[in-house]
């Protein structure tokens, strides 16, 4: 009864405030009202104390009120805390999920929509799970938020000191907030997009605090577009350049070394941008350069799935894009550092982590297309990585 | 002109021994006259100097001549090692390989056979690959025999060393052969069987030689049948019996252990055998041990191809089978020691350890089967592992 006054008045809001966006499916069993009317409270306090803000803290009263579900951490330490790095990227991840979910059920039929999952974790923290499955559009699209707060895995810990962090010995008291969607649409005209952006805190026994960003976009075409691939490119070149020149070249070869099927010899895609452990020069400027990291994403690939979401298409380029699903659940399940952590950690929601993976893939023994085919056009690039934005420089 | 040559010597050969199995087909380009010639010389010799196997090696004479492809190692180096445990195992091996794809492309139509590729690695060894793919009955099919020889990588020996081997450090010389085989069915109703046995031999920097064997045989299937993991069962505990009692109760759980989703909390069927580092009372025991496991394969599974490849089924069971092969494809990415060590192993041939994946797969986030149903069913033996023998003790 309760629960159906909430639903009602969140209808009542959302129908008022985001026109385009039609009601919720029976399937989102969300209480709103509660996020929606603290996540203001919280946005006036903020605005009260930090007037030169004001106008971007107007902007996240707005947003909060359009969270997929209640965020992870309770609003009343939410509000205690505005200016925590935990509560600026909770709600940041919050927002970016939101706002790319409700931007893909705009290229939808009007009937699909985000299945929104919230749920706890008995270590601490949880998540907000939102999947759309077999869509029109998007055959298979997730988008997750996760805020998870536990003793560090010894394997996790062990893993990080061997990317160089100096961590002491002990159970570490650890912080983990991140965004992360994997979109597979249904035209093997439009590419599959990935992106991640993540904050890390670790308490040291001496009571020190170690927190570093990581995180990157990245484009998984089924056929060589190079307008989408500059389109791509240019949208996270953008984004970098606000904050410093050196991040887009520094973050592309990342992006190229880290998505690389090993055995293959291939990459997974035609990049984007990839980073970790980013801490400098500040804690605020590398917050605000993941913003707008994350806040790239829609400009960087919905006008894409616009563009070639009608493309006609045969058998032969579903096969093909079949074919290439398997070689990304290869990358994923064998290589991807975020997947097996996430599947280490003790009490992880595997559904959530494995959601990444297509509704569909393929296998063929010794499939190699023929020289010179639209396919191979596509492997040489895998094979090559390509700079595509040389002519901006 | 001489390939034409043997090609016919051998079809004629072939015609005459094996009458139910046909002309290969154009895409097998071997030379088989000189492996068969040679391997009657290596029957011959074998069975000169011992009188009482002298009977077993006549077999050996005929099933030499059946190889799929020629062995890796040279005729000539087999003939001179009759007693060599190498020489041994490769004979073993490529005659389970060719037995068992042949009893396969019995059960198909008559023009689906088995592409057979030789295939020799660059540091040492080589392997041969046999698929059979989009047959009316076997929708994946592949054996695979490997003769491996090499440093062995660091990584492979430490792993060796945290389960036990006391391995010095320094380059060591290494000898792997092995089979392995996994057949995905087309129908639903039969099951996925997997089976490897291989032989390690590993010389150390003084001279000393440590050898070990591992392998199983294990059944995953869509639906449950207790007939059939009976059979199946009974066919493996029958082949271990004949060495120790104690061998099918212990591989028996230990392949429970081993298949085990983790993240999922379930196994990835109904368990088999599996053991590994067997080296005990002595090598020869432990060889005809393995030989009678590789031969017990044909019995064990292909009785359940039979009874069920012609069993009717509709589109639900064939998305539970697309859906139980993602599992596969996760335990085989995630944890098989055998694909992360074969994939780690510089200059592997991928083509070959990937063969074991499905050629389609589906991943349906929170895929839940109703309470009860015989897809539940299954889900309950995976999450709790049964004796299927229990009577039979």
């Amino acid at each position: 009864m309760l629960e159906n006054m909430f639903g009602r008045g969140v209808r009542f809001f959302k129908t008022l405030s985001v026109f385009r966006h039609p009601v919720k499916t029976k399937k989102t069993k969300l209480r709103y009202v509660g996020a929606f009317a603290v996540g203001c409270s919280v946005a006036t306090y903020v605005a009260s104390t930090h007037k030169a803000e004001m106008a971007k803290k107007k902007v996240m009263k707005v947003d909060t009120s359009h969270f997929m579900a209640e965020p992870l951490t309770s609003i009343a330490k939410l509000s205690e805390n505005p200016d925590d790095m935990k509560t600026k990227i909770e709600l940041l991840i919050m927002k970016i999920q939101a706002d790319f979910c409700r931007a893909l059920e705009a290229e939808e039929d009007v009937d699909v929509r985000f299945r929104v999952d919230r749920w706890e974790r008995a270590e601490g923290g949880g998540g907000v799970t939102c999947v759309l499955q077999e869509g029109r559009v998007f055959e298979k699209a997730g988008v997750n938020v996760s805020v998870v707060t536990g003793k560090l895995p010894p394997a996790a810990a062990q893993q990080m000191r061997a990317r160089g962090k100096s961590l002491q010995e002990g159970e570490l008291p650890f912080f983990a907030a991140g965004v992360s969607s994997v979109i597979h649409p249904r035209n093997p005209l439009v590419p599959t997009i990935h992106f991640n952006y993540r904050y890390f805190e670790v308490r040291e026994p001496d009571g020190s605090v170690q927190s570093w960003f990581g995180g990157g976009t990245d484009l998984t075409p089924y056929y060589l577009s190079e307008e989408d691939s500059v389109h791509f490119h240019r949208a996270l070149k953008e984004a970098c350049d606000r904050h410093d020149p050196s991040f887009y070249p520094r973050f592309k070869k990342w992006c190229d070394d880290y998505f690389f099927i090993k055995h293959r010899g291939e990459r997974r895609g035609v990049g984007g941008i990839f980073f970790d452990d980013l801490e400098e020069p500040s804690k605020e400027q590398v917050f605000q350069f993941v913003k707008s990291c994350a806040e790239a994403v829609i400009p960087s690939y919905v006008p894409l799935v616009q563009r070639h979401k009608d493309d006609a298409y045969g058998l032969r380029e579903r096969e093909w894009q079949l074919l290439r699903r398997g070689r990304y659940v290869e990358f994923n399940l064998i290589y991807d550092r975020g997947t097996k952590f996430g599947l280490y950690t003790p009490g992880a929601r595997f559904e959530s982590i494995l959601m990444s993976l297509p509704l569909t893939a393929r296998w063929e023994y010794m499939h190699i297309p023929s020289p010179g085919s639209k396919e191979a056009q596509l492997v040489d690039v895998l094979k090559s990585p390509r700079e595509w934005l040389v002519d901006e420089k």
